[in-house]
């Protein structure tokens, strides 16, 4: 049997993948870019040797990192998606009826070649006329946005690697300033099995910038230590609260998985606190 | 590097962990027993080839199986704990007050033993006087069981394996048989990531014995698919509840992780409708 061994030199358990058939695997100007297909988990999309999307699984991780602050958020009609070139978050994005923009800025076109190519599924809704795409850094475009954008969703490989320039105090500030007065902003924050500490930092430096800064998250089998959060940062709205006025259609996410989904006061305050022992 | 590679034919993902040092490795009448230690997770032990334990997040599972079907319980005072011969779950049992005795029934008295050497901070509990152990086989000891339990609690391995007799129809009926009016049920039941459909095997079958059923989830890094379940079964008394009139000390439970970790009520009709895709 051919094996895939993930390459995550930050996580204590390695994990592994039946191989079927490599699809494609080749080096772009940014990373090594791999597809294979796996008897479980159909295709599954590798970036420097790290997975990022199956395509039985990434329902979990797009619509919860899409659905939590767009369904906070009142109208949302113009949006900013940073990195997930593969698509999947715009494609979520997409099925808010007020959405009328898509900023969907990727630095690595490749990424968006490919998924194009052999997750159809997930890629496909890229041609939306509602969707401008632009292959540059996530950062710059933040930077020069005019303060009209409702909500801004970074989907970046891992924090610990070159994506690090997109969870610093400088660029969760240009977020700011680009967002209207009940702006959000969301992101990845990694497993809180396996980089609590880099939980807490992220949300630290979001505090620093944003008045209203929260927490949740849902078990991702294909992500190491699976326990994955997100961080939210707002203008001013409470995230836990829904104020989506459309029903759309979703196969994890729900009203009672939004409630759910954050974590438990007494519990997120001991994790700024430092004080969960594990 | 060595590295132990989990032998988990039922898992799409294989696991593997570095090995510091190898503590103990012998065979006993019903299995393979091996203890190692590992520079994340300290030590761990191994049945059969699969991750049963780990020093550093033994918690989420001792306390999530435990807290949760003793909380609800308005006054429980005599436990059964099958299996879990490492100790974890009957040291979080003693930790209330209301615990006259615990049967700590585990069928291989060599995993006691190895837990009592190897890691003394989870089987240290078990000298407690409440504590009668006997090694044998749990379904015996219910059947012959008179109906003065308050909690059953099963802290197998794997369903798929060996312990498949502590998952019938026979069995939760000699468990129903043995407890009070307000007795209630509590057991793992795999993962929803991975076997959806053992989930909801149990469920049903559980459905069938006792007048209320329920589940309930943790995230543990360690077991295949992360997204843990445990079902439990009650006589009469609603689990979603909090009864206890004690506090304990707890590291991850909390009345408030025990309303959450509950299948939102829609989420849980569609489970059992086996309507979830994915």
């Amino acid at each position: 049997m051919i094996r895939f061994f993930e390459k995550d030199p930050y996580a204590p358990i390695q994990y592994s993948y039946e191989v079927s058939r490599i699809l494609y695997h080749k080096k772009s100007r940014f990373q090594d870019i791999m597809v294979f297909e796996n008897p479980h988990f159909g295709r599954i999309l590798v970036l420097d040797g790290v997975v990022q999307m199956t395509e039985r699984d990434e329902l979990f991780y797009h619509e919860m990192l899409t659905h939590v602050v767009m369904s906070s958020h009142p109208d949302p009609k113009r949006v900013i998606v940073i990195g997930g070139g593969d698509g999947g978050a715009v494609r979520e994005v997409l099925k808010h009826k007020s959405v009328e923009k898509v900023y969907f800025i990727e630095i690595d076109e490749e990424v968006i070649n490919v998924s194009k190519k052999y997750f159809p599924s997930v890629a496909g809704c890229i041609k939306d006329k509602r969707v401008e795409i632009k292959c540059m850094d996530g950062a710059e475009f933040v930077k020069n946005s005019k303060p009209d954008i409702d909500i801004v969703i970074v989907d970046s490989t891992d924090i610990v690697g070159f994506a690090r320039s997109l969870f610093t105090k400088k660029f969760f500030t240009s977020i700011k300033n680009c967002l209207t007065e009940n702006g959000m902003y969301a992101s990845l924050s990694e497993s809180l099995h396996f980089h609590k500490e880099i939980v807490i930092e992220v949300q630290q430096t979001m505090k620093s910038v944003f008045p209203v800064v929260d927490l949740y998250t849902v078990p991702i089998a294909t992500y190491a230590g699976n326990w994955w959060s997100f961080s939210i940062g707002s203008k001013k709205l409470d995230p836990r609260e829904i104020r989506a006025k459309n029903k759309f259609r979703t196969k994890y996410y729900s009203d009672e998985i939004h409630k759910i989904s954050f974590m438990p006061k007494g519990m997120y305050k001991r994790l700024l606190d430092n004080k969960l022992d594990w």
